[in-house]
């Protein structure tokens, strides 16, 4: 070793919120699931099954075609808004969902996660009051640290945050900056907000001046009905709406979109600016040429088939496997998960090596709380299993359970 | 109008750092500067000229042929450290350098913008002290201002910060968290770094225990030998390095890395994660395919000759038509740029619109100072025009200057 390289104690000065930040809870344990032949219903991924291979393929020859106008274009620097021809089809997509939005307040975003990143960065200051679910998507929690939030969770039930703690957790303390919400087959619980409790929310959040920060990464994969009008439709100028395209044609394209009021839109920008320049163009263009001639009204009834089906088979499995065990779970209309409830005094961490021992594996709840955990939940996700594997998985699962509980 | 949507006043509180956050000057300016026809040396695009549209689409055809075991990897989510064959080729370069890097040192960032918003977010508290360089990349400068830091100008020459300089400045205040800087062809000036000055500005930053943020992008744009070794490689432990793909493949992949001491890295991956998860997985594996079989070796080659032709141009341009007028102007080695000094009395920004009106743009150089701006500057890109524009373009320019100092 050169003396030079020896550590310099003292070099580097974190700063104060970088202290804050932590290795991802969920990808340490996962770390843990990562054995080869396990059953696994831990990830939070789409099924790749689901992955337009060949669509791709051919928007990508088109878009490099020789003599291709848009090649070149598509791998320059490109603007911080984002390709108009996507955020066109986003402000259409939203008006047959009810909500006005011209293309001017759409925002492309490396992913919906970097969404989150330009949210925080924004409207969070150190020590600014924030709500969100009661559990709520860990990301967002990842998200919003860095700006050094103090979290409050809004008490929830099967059908999302209530309106009553809503109102409160607003009345204990100062004014919130926003209130994070997944209206739509939630991460972690896969559970929807119905439409009178959207009105509702809506309408107390009007009254107390509560702007609402509204995720919707899942909301086109619904079942058996789409599910009711968007926030965003409710209350126009009280919402930024972050959609995605990672679960209706791939994450590793990481494209995803804000949706801000006109007010805030400049800021937002600038945040987009500072953060990347803009998202990569070529993937841009590439998804243009995909859904362009209406490719994903196609597609996504496939993923809902597909979907569909492993729920059906993983609640028919479990309803078959925890009879009698004392356990609880989510019956979702839509989305990847389940979230599962343990008889009281069990712990679904504490039980999650028996469980990869018998060859399954799920993520404890605990890392969604941003407070107080439930430490008997767990989230099952059924998307990347086929209805056999989610019959033995549940099988398994139940197994341990009835382990732990006897 | 719906009576929901009337603005609510004060419904959206902005965080601190939001009212930091500026339109970003050079874009405002680069409005005035689109009118058709126009000779533009005012932007910072590499030349589409030299972007690899046939093994881009060769490698797409590769990576999303049916069968091939990369094709949903590629599109599923990934590691937010980035793929391994790009790490391992990250470490590989440098190693060629002289710096010795682990592949786990390299994080992959969504363009190297990223590398310098992680890098504020780890390293900036609101008020901390950051030394850049006088002047310096606009892009860094507002990466940098939403963690709100207190810049401070390091006066510089044609060979990049003076070591006089520095040392002063550091006596004039308390520790910098890091010191930016740019060795070769810096964005705005051209300028580099000799093997002596980077010994000397390396020993200083030891001896004051200063960080240096080693920003790369156009290193490998070199003309006539290649530039000394990098800071890296003389501090491993104290330099945190920023590369890009973006000059040397296509910007619009949006890909980047940075390289950290392993006391850091794990900061900066946690940051990363909460910024957009990871960098497209897509891109990082066509980007894989197109690389591994040496192609940069015959590729960036010819964006070297292309771009030395056209300083080249530059250089005898300006040469021929700005005698006798006063003006100074860089000698680049490499990269993109030309910094031009008007003669005292001058303003390059109010020059611009008699220079748009005569058929040519640059860019005013005050945006690029952290502090005071010198007016009579001005950056000329070279890489974007033919030689024969070239020459057009610096006698418009030589004929408004002449027009002003008449």
């Amino acid at each position: 070793m050169n003396p030079n390289d020896r550590p310099q104690p003292g070099l580097w000065h974190l700063a104060e919120r970088a202290q804050a930040m932590n290795p991802s809870a969920i990808r340490e344990i996962l770390k843990v699931t990562e054995r080869p032949g396990i059953l696994n219903f831990a990830g939070g991924l789409p099924s790749p099954e689901t992955f337009p291979v060949a669509a791709m393929r051919e928007a990508c020859a088109a878009v490099l075609a020789e003599g291709s106008p848009v090649a070149k274009p598509s791998l320059q620097y490109a603007s911080s808004e984002g390709l108009p021809e996507l955020r066109q089809w986003v402000a259409a997509e939203l008006g047959k969902q009810g909500a006005r939005v011209s293309p001017e307040q759409v925002l492309i975003t490396t992913g919906s996660q970097q969404g989150l990143d330009l949210v925080a960065k924004v409207l969070i200051d150190a020590g600014s009051r924030v709500l969100v679910e009661t559990p709520t998507y860990l990301g967002a929690l990842q998200a919003f640290t860095p700006m050094q939030p103090r979290f409050a969770s809004v008490p929830s039930d099967e059908g999302g945050v209530s309106v009553q703690g809503l109102r409160d957790v607003l009345q204990k303390g100062e004014r919130p900056r926003f209130v994070y919400l997944l209206p739509n087959f939630q991460n972690p619980t896969g559970r929807t907000q119905d439409a009178a409790r959207r009105e509702a929310i809506v309408a107390l959040c009007r009254e107390q001046g509560l702007p609402i920060v509204e995720d919707n990464p899942y909301g086109e994969l619904w079942f058996d009905a789409p599910p009711p009008a968007p926030l965003l439709a409710r209350w126009p100028e009280g919402v930024i709406y972050l959609g995605s395209f990672s679960k209706i044609l791939a994450p590793g394209l990481r494209l995803g979109y804000v949706v801000a009021p006109p007010a805030l839109y400049p800021k937002l920008l600038q945040a987009k600016q500072a953060a990347d320049l803009h998202t990569p163009g070529f993937n841009q263009r590439v998804v243009a040429e995909v859904i362009k001639d209406g490719f994903l009204d196609r597609h996504v009834p496939t993923i809902r088939a597909r979907y569909h089906a492993q729920r059906d088979a993983m609640l028919a499995a479990l309803a078959r496997h925890m009879a009698g065990l004392g356990v609880q779970w989510t019956q979702p209309v839509g989305g990847m998960f389940v979230w599962v409830t343990l008889p009281a005094g069990l712990n679904a961490q504490a039980l999650l090596p028996a469980a990869v021992d018998a060859g399954m594996a799920f993520v404890p709840g605990a890392p969604f709380y941003a407070e107080q955990p439930d430490a008997r939940t767990l989230r099952l996700s059924f998307v990347t299993a086929t209805p056999e594997q989610i019959e033995r998985g549940m099988a398994m699962l139940a197994g341990v359970v009835r382990q732990a509980v006897s």
